[in-house]
C-alpha cells in the first residue's frame, strides 16, 4: 500500500496515499478495531449537509472567507452525491463524542478541497485548514450532536413515518373492506362475543395511528440543533447570529425545519431526544409485535390452526416439509420488534450515563436510533407489500367457528340475567351440544326467544366504515 | 375464623363472614397465592369512580333503577373515603384481565349495598347483583383498562409533574443565582471550556422541562378510555349513547378530562397508551439519573473530589468512617431511576403479548406505571427538599481549578490558530506550568496579548438570566 | 405521639418513645418518603444472621466481650422469630449503601439488648453501643453485602429452586403419561409433522432442568460473603482471622455453605452476584413465559382455538360473558415473567453504576433480586398446584388434528424425493382433499404405499419414558 | 445483468446468472429488502461445517453415496476458505426460522458442486439436490439452531475469552505493580479509608474473573447440538445413530467438543442456551462498565480531576480544544457495554415468544449473541492494548490526597470510639484543618498518639500479591 505522511498535533502517521483522510481519522482507524459497524452513512450525510451550512454561515458572518466556504461546499456536495463514500472508515464504537468521524469529515473535506483547488496531497500544507477552515465555529461536541438530530430526523421523517402510514393505510383499507365479516371474538385466547374482521383490523390501524403521532410527537425536541454551543455550550469561539443563521442554512439544505437548541448545555450533555424518539419506536415495536402476533395466529393452520384469515404464500417453508408455507413476513417483523426493543435499552444506557458538559454516548446511541428508525419503516413496507396487502378472510371457516361458540349466550343477559345464562353455557360446554338446545333443555327460553335474541350480527355494534 | 357461604356461576364457597368480599374475590385470594404486591390502591379507587360513573349513566339511560344507582354509588364514595380499604386483597399476580379485581369491586359493592339497603350478609339473594347491577354496561375488559387510565392520568398529573416542576424550578432558581460563577468545564470527564455553574444547571432544568413536555404529551392517549367497549369492543350490552356519557361522568367525578376511546378494539387488545406514559417516565429517569450523577460528582470529596458544589449534610453517611456524609439523596434518586427503566421493560414485555381482543398483562402494566410514576415523583419531592435547594457553589476550589485549567487556551485558537495553541496547552501540560508562561516562552505571543486574549469571564457566551 | 430523644454524631432528634430504633433510622425515615417498598424483610433476616455471627466471632477473636456477644445474639433471634418486625420501618429508597438499614439494625439490637440488660429506653446512655459493639469489626459496606448474599441465597435454594423443581416433575409425570398421545406438530404455528403430547411436554421440563442448572451455576458466586473488607474491602479494623470465622458463623446459623469473598474489593464495589443470579432468574422467565403460552395457546378454545389440551377451571372467567373460563394460571405466570425480565434490566443498571470502592444501588439490588426469586417460585407453585397437575389431553381433537395434517406427507420424502412430496401436499391443500388422495390422483404411489410408508405413529422416532 | 431460471416447488424464478444460489434465496431476497445487516459470517461458515458433518455422517450411515458426500464437503471447504462469501445474500430480517439462509447453503453447495462434478449452471436438473441430498437427514429447524450453536460456541470460546484474560492478566500485572501504592479509598464518590491502587485494581480482575467463569458456565448449554432432531424434534427421516455421529463430525471438523442435545423438542423450540451465553456478556458488560468508568474518573483531569492515575494519550481529542486528550477506549468499552446490555434484551424477547415446537426469533438471536461476543472481545483487546497496558500512578496527586483524607480517623475507633473519632472529623472538616490538630485541639489524643495510631500504610490489610 501506497502511504503519505500526515500530521496532526501528536505527530506524523503514515496514511493510505490515495486517501483523502488525514491523521486523525487515521489514528482512530488504528485504535478502534471494535466490530464492524462503521458509523452509519445517514450521519456523514448530516455532516455534509451541517459542514456546507456552517461554511456559509460562517462566511455571511465574516469569519471565514466566501471561496472558502464554497470549496468546503463543493465538496459536502460530493459527500451527498455518495462521490466519497469510501473515505469514512470509522467505526461506531471510538470516542464516545464522535470527535473522530467530525475530524474525518474534516479532514477529508479539508484535503479534497486542496486537491480541488490544484493542490496535492502530498503537500504538508494544505490550502483548507480541517480545524480553523472546516471546522470553523464548531466543535465536535456541536456538531455531532446537530448530526444526530438532523440524520435522525430525516430518517423517521422521509423513512419510517411514511412506511408505517402505508402500512396503516393498507390495513385501514381491509378493515373497510371486512367490515361485515361477522367472526368469533377472542379474550384469553378463549372464545367470546362475536366482532368483525373490519373491526378487529381496525384495532390494529388505531394502534399505528397513535405510534406515529407519539412519533411525531418527539420531533420537536429532535428538530433542535445543538450547533453554536461549541466545546461545552458557550458558544465560545462562535460569531454572533451564528447559531440561528446556521440552523437556517441547516433547515434549507435538509429540506426539513430545524431551529437552534433553546440550551445548549442540555443539547451537549444530554440526548434526552434520542432517547424521546427511540421511546416511540419502541412503543411502535410493541403495537407492531401485536399485530404481526395476531395475524400469524389468525392465519395459523391450514387445517389445525385458527385459519380465519388467508395470508400470501411467498416461499417455500421448510427444507423438508414438503408444501409447507409460512408467516414468514410476521416473523421478520416481529424479529424487528425484538431487535428495536433491545435497541431502546442500548439508547437508555447510553443517555443516563452522561457525565458534566458532555454525554459520550454519542456514536452509539445514533446507531441504535437509526437503525430501529430504518427497521421499522422497512419491516412495515415489506409487510405491507407481501403480506399485509393479501390478506382475505376464510369466510367458510369463520362462519363454522362463530356457529359454534358458546359466548353468543351474552346476548341474553339482558333478558335472562347472567347466572342463568352462564347455565346455559356451561351445560352446552360440557354436553357438547349447541346454546339453543342447552337453553331450551333448561327451560329458560323458548325456541322463537332464542332465534329473536341470539344474532351474532346485531352482537357488533355499530359499524363505522 | 368466622366464615359465611357465597355462590357464584361455579358453585359455593366459604369467606370470611365479616368481609363484603365474594364467591370470587376468595376464589382469585386462593388461587393465587404469588407475591405481596396487592393490587395498587389507586385502580381501586379509580374503579370507584368508574363504578359510579356507570351507575350514573345507566340509571340516565334507562337501564338501571336510580334507586340502584344511588346506593351503588354511595358504597363507590365509601370507598373513595378509603373506608373500605381492607376489602380488596386480590394481588397483582391474577388473571392478566383484571377480571377478578373488578369482580371484587363489583362484589363489594353489591353486598355493602346490600347492608346499606338493610339486608344481611348472611342472605344468599342480595339487593344489588354484582355482574347485573354493579357490572352493568360492563366487562372487565373495558373497566380494568379504564381503571387503569384513570388511575395512571391522576398520578402522573397530581403527582409526578407537580415534583418534577418543582425540582425545576428550585434548580431553575439556584441556576440564576449562580449564573455568574464562572467554572471549568468537563467533557470527557477532562478539563474543558469554562461555562457558569448557573448555564450548567440550566441544563438540567432543560432536561426537565423537554421531559416534563414527553410526559404531557403522553397524557392525550392516555385520557382515552376503553368503557363502552364491554367483551371486545363491539358495546354489546351498552345502551346507546353510554360510552361517551360514562366518559363525561367519568371526568367529572375525577375532576380530570377524559374522553371515550375513538377506537375500543385498541382501547381493549392494547395498551400502548401505557407503554407510551411510561416511555415517558424511562426517558425522566435518564434525564434524572445523569443529573443526580452529575450533582453527586461535582460535589464529591471533601478533599479528594471534585468538590465544586456543597450539597446539604443530612445523616451520618458510615458505620465505620466517623464524620463522613454522602450523597444519600442522589443515590435515592438514581436507585429509583434503575428501577423505572426497568420497570418500563416489563410494562413493554406485557404491551407487546396481547392476542386478539385482548391483551392479558394488564395489572403488571398498571402496577409498574403507578410504581414509576410515584417514584419518580417521590424522588423529586425528596430530591428537592433534601438536596436540591441547599446546593452551593465551593467558590475558593472553583476559582483554583478554573485558573488552573489549560484549557482556556481555546480562546487562542482565532488568534494564533488550533495548531499553535496546541503546542501551548501540551507544553504547560508537559511542563506543570501555566499556559501563560508555555504561550511566552514559545513566542507566540506577549503578556498583554494573554491578558488580552484568555479571560475566561468572556469565554462563557451571553448569559440568560 | 410520644416520643424519646436520641443522638448521634449529628445531634439530638426525636423518635417514637416506644420504638427501639435510634437516631439514624429516624432521620432516614424522615429524610426518604419515598415509594412504599420497605426493605424486604429477608434482608433485616439476613441481617440478624450476620450480626450474631459477627458478635459471636469478635467474642472469640476477643474484641468483644462474651456477654455482650450472647445479649446481641438473643436480641437477634428475636428479629429471626419475627417478635421485632415493626421496628424496621426504612424504605428500599434510602442511601444506596444501605447504611441506614444496618444502623436500623445496629440501633434496635442496641436498644433492645440495653431494655433487656434491665436498661430503659430513655437512659442516654445506652449499655450496648449500636457502632462500636454491634456493628464491632463491620461497615455498612461490607454488611448490606453480605445480607444481600444471605438473602439472595436462601431465596433461591429454599424457595426458588425447589418450586421450579415441583413444576419441573409435575411436567415430567405427565410427560410420561402423554408419551404415546401422537398429535400433530407446529412450527411457525403451521402444521408441522407429528410428535407425541409427552415429547412435547418433555421439551418444557427440558428448559426448567436447563434453568435450574443455570441458576445453581450462579450459587457459587452468591455464597461468597465480603464481611471482613469492612469499609473499602481492605478489612481495617478487623481482627485477624475475622473474615473467615465469620462466614463460618454464618455458614452454622444460615444452614448454608457461605464462603469469605476471595477478593473484598470485588464484593463492595461490584455486585456481579447479583446480576449474575438475576441473569439466571431471567433466562428462566423467558423459559416459563414460552411454557405457559404454550399451554394457553394448546388450551385455546373451548370450541374456536387448538383445543387439544384441557387444563382446570378454576374461576368464572368473565364478568360479562356467562360461562367462559380463561386459562387464569398462565397470565398469572406471563405476567410474573415480564417483571422478572423488566427487574433484570433495574438490576443491570443498578449494578453497572458502581463507583470506585463502593456500588451504591444495593438496596434497589436486593429488592429486584428478591422479588424476582419470590414471584418465579410462587408462579410456579401456583401454577403447578392450579394448572400443571390438571392438564389432560383433548384425545379426540388431537385425533382430528392429526389425520387432517399435511404434513404427513414428509414422511414421503425418502421414497418419492422431496419436490414429489411437494406437489402432493400442495394438491391436496388447495383441493382441500387427503393427501392419499391427492398422491393417487397424482400417480405417485399407490393406495397400499400409501398404508405403508405414511404411518404418524412412526413419524416420532423413539420415545423415551 | 445476465440471468437464469431456477426452480423450487412455488415455480420459475431468476437468479442472477453467475450467482449460485438457486430460486428459495433468491426469493427471500427479493421478499425481505429489511435493514442491511446480512446473517452473520460465522453463522454460513457454522453451516459449512455442518453440510460437511452431516453429508459425512449420511454416507457412513449409508443413506447417501460417498462420493456425493465428498463432493458436498469440497463446497463446504471452499465456503469455510472464504472462497463462496458472495454466495450469501439474506439478511437478518428474513423467515424466523433461517429456513432461507438453509436453503440458500443447500442451494449454493447443490450448484456449485453441480458445477465441480462438471455440470452446468444452467442445466435444469442438477447433479446434487438442495434438499434430498444436502439437506439430507436435516431441516431448517435443526441445522439453523445448531449453527447457531457452533458459531456462537467458537465465538465465545476463540474470540471472547481470550480477549478478557487478556485483559484481566494486564490489570493482574498493574495490580501486583501497584500493590504498595497507598491511596485514598472513595465510597458514595467521598474520601473514605485508604487502599492500595494495587487493591483496587484487583477488585477489577476478580469481575473479570467472575465474569469469565460464568460465561463458562453457559458453554455446557451451548455445545448441545440441535441436530438429529429434523423437523420437530423427534429426529423423522434420519437414520439411526445419526445424531450422536454428527456431533462426532462436528467436533472434529470444528475442533471443539459439542454433543447431540439430550432433547431435541427443546433445542428447536427453545433458545435458552442463546439467553444464557447472552446473559453472561451482560453481565460482563456490566463489569467492564464498572471498570471502564473508574478509570476515566481515576485518569480525570488533568488539572481539576481525581487525576490519581495516568493512561495513554492515544488522539488529538478535540476539534475545538487544542492540546485535550481524553480516555477514548473507555468510551469505546462502555459503549459496547450499552451495546451488549440492549442487545440481552432484544434476545430476551426473542427467546420468550416461541411458540410450540419452534422458536421463530432465531436469526435475531444469533446476530446480536455474535454481535455481543464479538464486541466484548475486540473492546476489551482494544482497551487493554490501547489503554490498561499504559495505566501508571500519578504519585504526587495520590500522595498529596491521601494525606489530606479526613478519613484516616477511622482508625482511632478502637482507640476512641466511634462518637469521639466524629467529633475529630467533623471538626477538621468545618475548620479546614488537618485531623491531628482538630484531634489534639479537642484533647482526644496526644501527638505522640497520633502517630501510633494513624498510619495509612497499616489501613490496608494484608497485601496479596
Amino acid at each position: 500500500m501506497q502511504v503519505r505522511v500526515e500530521k496532526d498535533t501528536m505527530g506524523p502517521i503514515e496514511v493510505p496515499a490515495e486517501k483523502y483522510w488525514g491523521a486523525q481519522t487515521q489514528r482512530s482507524k488504528e485504535n478502534f478495531t471494535i466490530g464492524g459497524q462503521t458509523m452509519p452513512k445517514e450521519v456523514i450525510q448530516a455532516f455534509a449537509i451541517l459542514k456546507k451550512s456552517a461554511a456559509q454561515a460562517n462566511a455571511q458572518l465574516g469569519v471565514l472567507a466566501q471561496d472558502k466556504a464554497d470549496i468546503i461546499s463543493e465538496v459536502c456536495d460530493e459527500i451527498l452525491a455518495g462521490n466519497l463514500d469510501d473515505e469514512f472508515p470509522l467505526v461506531v464504537w471510538q470516542t464516545g463524542s464522535g470527535t473522530q468521524s467530525n475530524m474525518n469529515v474534516n479532514e477529508v473535506v479539508a484535503n479534497r478541497a486542496h486537491v480541488l483547488l490544484g493542490g496535492d496531497l502530498m503537500d504538508e500544507k494544505k490550502k483548507i485548514h480541517p480545524n480553523d477552515d472546516v471546522n470553523k465555529s464548531q466543535s465536535s461536541n456541536d456538531t455531532f450532536p446537530t448530526a444526530m438530530h438532523i440524520a435522525g430526523y430525516k430518517k423517521v421523517v422521509e423513512h419510517t413515518l411514511p412506511m408505517i402510514q402505508k402500512l396503516r393505510d393498507t390495513l385501514h383499507g381491509k378493515s373497510e373492506e371486512f367490515m361485515d365479516v361477522v367472526k368469533i371474538g377472542r379474550t384469553h385466547l378463549m372464545d367470546a362475543t362475536p366482532l368483525t374482521l373490519g373491526q378487529e383490523l381496525s384495532g390494529y390501524v388505531a394502534q399505528l395511528e397513535y405510534g406515529m403521532k407519539a412519533l411525531r410527537n418527539t420531533l420537536e425536541h429532535l428538530s433542535t440543533l445543538a450547533l453554536g454551543g461549541s466545546a461545552v455550550g458557550t458558544g465560545l469561539n462562535t460569531p454572533e447570529g451564528y447559531a440561528e443563521l446556521v440552523a437556517q442554512k441547516i433547515s434549507e439544505f435538509a429540506g426539513h425545519e430545524f431551529i437552534t437548541a433553546p440550551n445548549k448545555f442540555e443539547a451537549l450533555a444530554a440526548h434526552d431526544a434520542i432517547v424521546e424518539t427511540s421511546g416511540a419506536l419502541k412503543q411502535l415495536a410493541v403495537s407492531l409485535m401485536k399485530i404481526a402476533n395476531d395475524i400469524r395466529l389468525l392465519a395459523s393452520g391450514p387445517r389445525s390452526g385458527i385459519a380465519e384469515i388467508l395470508i400470501p404464500e411467498n416461499e417455500p417453508g421448510s427444507s423438508i416439509m414438503p408444501g409447507k408455507v409460512n408467516p414468514t413476513q410476521a416473523e421478520a417483523m416481529t424479529m424487528v420488534c425484538a431487535q428495536v426493543i433491545g435497541n431502546d435499552v442500548a439508547i437508555s444506557v447510553g443517555g443516563m450515563n452522561g457525565h458534566f458538559e458532555l454525554n459520550v454516548f454519542k456514536p452509539v446511541m445514533i446507531y441504535n436510533l437509526l437503525m430501529s428508525a430504518q427497521l421499522i419503516g422497512d419491516a412495515c413496507d415489506s409487510f405491507d407489500k407481501h403480506c399485509a396487502v393479501g390478506i382475505e378472510p376464510n369466510r367458510e371457516k369463520i362462519k363454522d367457528n362463530l356457529e359454534n361458540s358458546l359466548m353468543l349466550v351474552t346476548a341474553l343477559n339482558p333478558h335472562i340475567g347472567y347466572d342463568n345464562a352462564a347455565k346455559i353455557a356451561k351445560k352446552a360446554h360440557k354436553e357438547g351440544t349447541t346454546l339453543r338446545k342447552a337453553a331450551i333443555d333448561l327451560g329458560l327460553l323458548t325456541n322463537e326467544q332464542y332465534d329473536e335474541w341470539v344474532k351474532p350480527e346485531d352482537m357488533i355494534g355499530s359499524l363505522k366504515k
